[in-house]
């Protein structure tokens, strides 16, 4: 038999996982759908995710390839995979594709979302998908920041240590924000690959902008410095979501 | 020094808690409330809610007053409470109010709200908050059940066993269905006071019906003959927030 190649959509809360990737003595979401793939087939097999996500960042559309010598369909793959996971990580689809598919390399674009709750109160319901930011945000200063990132730049102003690249390079397609419900700013960036803590630290940045710590000239000298230490902190990993990966 | 009766308004994601009631051996939203104050003022108080709320249920705005004697503004309580509370108890606001009030006894209505995530794959993000259920709805039909339910009825059809009542007439004044995004379907329902396990009974009854497992008339047949085992089985807990009390 020879092998067939998988690919996989899926939707995770990041919550209780220590990111996607394998680790010796945590729990990730790559292991908990290997471990169910070898269950279902018997096989050992290696997923491929077009990326890591870090500790505690959601997806909606991450993607995933595997090999495998199976006689299942694709659907019964995608059925027998939802029964054995847990409820926070869903198989949204499977399908076979061709050989050659790999979803790392063959990753085009990226597009993440990162949501904020700006408002004094905290809130319970839904806490684990938004970052709370108490003082209000200026939207405006920090779209026109955003405009800034906008086209191709060096990014490691904005790049998180240990980032595994060659070029720190990248070309942004998208970033903007915009309200949802009264309290939620939403930021949605798509590029043609992000940098380790790329979305974050550009969001830790955008929103010292908006509490007016920092103005949209400070940015543009960040960008241009190439320098990590000169960009404000991380923002938390909940409220950050791989939406949509395009091959 | 005279005791300060204190209201408070309060969100809560249930998840984590076997319901609003304090119990012997299981955590519960009231015990922690109780024992934060407790910490805060140094005095043994009991929190008296609006009404429980079962394991698993939400709320948005659940009340509940209690006695103190304590120099602390309503202010610093309320902002002491959040930093002790976990991040899935939040205190949205806290006042002084008449010694007469009570929390249960003065309740003139409450509305509680029921989500429905209704598509065939289910979602990890926001899973806490809404059942699932595959099979696609005909919410008209449902609207229709939820019209009979309107105005005033004895609800014994639709009340779980156990319910600390001296009738089961209640006056519905508001039960429908909306659409919230594409696959959630949602249900409003408020009343000068709801019995146990109501919504959830009801809620389970209307999906029967949306289901096409029962009709318009069923329901009707159900309502009259106020008989709880005539009616379908509960609807799960993580789909209900207990949203308003209003005095």
């Amino acid at each position: 038999m020879t092998p067939i190649n998988f690919m996989l959509v899926i939707e995770y809360d990041g919550s209780a996982y220590h990111g996607w990737q394998r680790q010796k003595n945590e729990p990730t979401i790559q292991e908990m759908i290997e471990n169910a793939i070898v269950t279902m087939t018997g096989q050992k097999i290696t997923l491929q995710g077009s990326g890591r996500t870090d500790a505690g960042v959601h997806a909606l559309g991450q993607v995933a390839n595997f090999l495998c010598q199976t006689r299942l369909t694709p659907r019964e793959l995608q059925k027998g995979l939802n029964s054995l996971l847990p409820e926070d990580i869903v198989v949204k689809a499977c399908s076979q594709v061709n050989k050659p598919f790999h979803a790392r390399y063959d990753v085009k674009r990226k597009a993440y979302r990162y949501r904020i709750l700006n408002r004094a109160l905290p809130a319970a319901i839904g806490r684990q998908y938004a970052w709370h930011v108490r003082s209000p945000l200026e939207i405006n200063a920090m779209q026109q920041c955003a405009d800034l990132l906008k086209g191709t730049h060096a990014f490691d102003a904005f790049e998180g240590a240990g980032s595994p690249r060659s070029s720190s390079t990248r070309t942004v397609f998208t970033a903007d924000w915009r309200k949802e419900d009264q309290d939620i700013l939403v930021f949605e960036i798509e590029a043609d690959g992000l940098l380790r803590f790329m979305v974050r630290n550009i969001v830790g940045t955008l929103v010292a902008v908006g509490l007016g710590k920092m103005t949209v000239s400070d940015v543009r000298l960040v960008l241009a410095s190439r320098d990590r230490k000169k960009a404000p902190a991380t923002a938390p990993a909940q409220g950050l979501f791989l939406v949509k990966v395009t091959y």
